[in-house]
């Protein structure tokens, strides 16, 4: 029989920790806290639709056929035309050339192509503490040595950041989510992020910016990104998962143009091109302003359900020395148990009470603490969310 | 100002040449035999459109949301079962499993999947003489030392597949596509498949083997597949990018249950999945035998236009000594003009003659035979072809 020999960087791959947790929070009846699954009822599915019938009726047969990598034109346009628009209006000017533009299949692409013409085998890669999972598995097969950089509420430490770009040998980026992080749902303080930004810069050290979440602020918008202030050492990742829908699989970069041609080839290899069919149809839906009126309702939506988690955690767990943060957008918050604590073995308690959570420790490239959970707020109702707090405190309460 | 630092395989990769000379034959008025698309006439628009409006209406919710990165479960099941119906018409059954299934962002990244977890840096990696272009991309990166195994019109010479093995310490996999190969239109003869098969199993070399064309028979289906005749030593690809579309981007894999975990693994981290509402659209389009209606008109179509390239060949450049082969299916022939005669040169005088192909030597990992070209015989008409060739006979003849 034949015997196959894998590649040392597959030794390293493992299955999702939250992926083999998902399996288990889906007896019928769970609540699950667990998933990061946007709301279904915020996907726009009359206008896809409409959308379908339109670009199949009018360009069936180009939107069918093969297309360029780079990506269709009117949707890399229509993102640079977004990111200028957003950064003006905070402050930051940011003129992005569409020529700057890929578009890739989900934003988990963009960091498969980021690892794979950056990271050489031993490479230091910098990461917030703790960070996005989905971004340490898309780099780990390149074989990366992660240095994780302390954080506070207001996002990176410098000192740390200084400490650890000392301690590593030409580390290769710093990989950070400025606003509201996966997992924390914390967002980096504008001050924070001018320093950040500074000292990067300083250290010659380049920017990944992974953003996400960043349309889907309950009160006011964040600030402007950091590629906006440092164009030529960032390369900023975006998704319309959280804004239209996930399964269509669309996400972006935009890149220093010294960097774009190599994203490009790399993307080129990976899967030729996202499907053309999908970028016309998001194209065919986003003219004429569409995302200005379609995602205040998912914020709308969002915020009613994160207050509503707040308000259960406020009434079932004030004073239990289990504390959480108030994040201002996004769709996570996150718990800090008493310090003996440990998520991964609370998580079978809470799922006999039909609730369930990701444990913490998965977020960590390093050094896990234990005692810690991430809580989803959008993809359960306010009743649900009422009743399956009620149930995650009844199961805590039983372990303190 | 930020200095980037690029991994090693990024200094490897490089932009496709195909890529680059589309662009020098975009001119208008050109007719093409360079490109790989599909004839767009065979795209079922209106299928699609059935499709689209349908899933959108009756799972709406389902298909726009997060999925699970094997696939769509009704994708898979349709997967294994036509593998299985085909290969047991061909003679040779195979019991292939759904849960074998892995559904890929086009074939493309079947080859991107293969290569992170089976070649590490300096590698042996396997090849025919010549190769798809796009293999050689997707494997690059992964940094193997290909080796090109010598192939007459039956396919892999085996005294060479030999010398290579021998030659190499510990050869990853042989990557071969034996129907109707990119870019030699040619086939693996049933002979030859079972010897190579035989000597695999001996030499304890994997297969990857690619069938993209193999639907796209003329008179008689191929022989069964490699996969078929050594189930656990190979890792199969397919594509509906021919006998559907190629711009909804939906390949698939079949692996052996030993080598799955790690491909699934390594899919997850490239793009989380491929797109739900894609792969919905598709089982609902393919449902209740679609595919025995459709993929006949393909081959019609092909067929008649590949015999009209053939009828102009011979008309044009009989006794010229341009040599060319008579494919018995899929999208491309092969032209072998006298040994001091260098496509890549001829390439420019085609175009002044508004008439394009892709120089072989594009196609070869290493010694490539200047005096080769690819001609589609897919995406021009029967008319353009009679015209095309005429022209393309002219620059060649003033070259002679």
């Amino acid at each position: 029989m034949t015997q196959w020999k894998l590649a040392q960087r597959a030794e390293r791959m493992n299955p999702s920790v939250i992926r083999e947790i998902l399996k288990v929070t889906e007896k019928p009846g769970i609540i699950s806290f667990a998933g990061g699954l946007p709301s279904p009822k915020t996907f726009p599915i009359a206008d896809f639709a409409r959308a379908c019938a339109t670009i199949l009726a009018r360009e069936g047969e180009a939107a069918l056929q093969y297309a360029a990598s780079e990506g269709f034109p009117a949707l890399r346009q229509w993102v640079a035309d977004q990111l200028a628009k957003q950064s003006a209006a905070a402050g930051v000017p940011w003129a992005v050339d569409p020529d700057q533009v890929l578009i890739t299949t989900g934003s988990q692409q963009g960091l498969d192509l980021v690892a794979k013409i950056l990271i050489d085998a031993g490479s230091t890669v910098l990461v917030e503490t703790p960070t996005y999972l989905g971004a340490l598995q898309a780099f780990t097969p390149m074989e990366p040595v992660f240095a994780s950089v302390s954080s506070d509420d207001e996002g990176v430490m410098l000192d740390d950041l200084r400490a650890k770009v000392a301690g590593a040998t030409g580390a290769r980026f710093m990989y950070v989510l400025p606003n509201f992080q996966n997992p924390t749902g914390r967002s980096m303080s504008p001050k924070r992020r001018e320093d950040f930004v500074a000292a990067a810069a300083e250290l010659n050290l380049p920017i990944i910016e992974d953003n996400p979440y960043g349309d889907l602020w309950f009160d006011e918008p964040p600030p402007a990104p950091l590629a906006a202030r440092n164009t030529e050492g960032t390369v900023y990742l975006g998704s319309f998962s959280k804004t239209l829908a996930p399964g269509l699989r669309l996400g972006f970069l935009v890149a220093p143009k010294a960097l774009y041609p190599k994203l490009l080839q790399a993307k080129q290899a990976a899967d030729l091109h996202t499907p053309s069919f999908n970028q016309r149809v998001v194209a065919e839906v986003l003219k004429d302003g569409f995302i200005d009126r379609h995602v205040p309702t998912i914020r709308a939506l969002y915020k009613s359900q994160c207050e509503a988690m707040l308000a259960a955690l406020d009434q079932h767990l004030a004073g239990t020395g289990i504390t959480w943060n108030r994040p201002s957008g996004g769709m996570f918050l996150w718990l800090n148990l008493p310090a003996h604590m440990d998520a991964v073995k609370l998580l079978p308690m809470a799922v006999e009470h039909n609730v369930a959570f990701v444990p913490g420790s998965a977020f960590y490239a390093d050094n896990p603490q234990t005692n810690t959970l991430r809580l989803s707020f959008v993809t359960a109702s306010v009743d649900q969310i009422k009743i399956g707090i009620a149930a995650l405190a009844l199961s805590l309460k039983a372990a303190l």
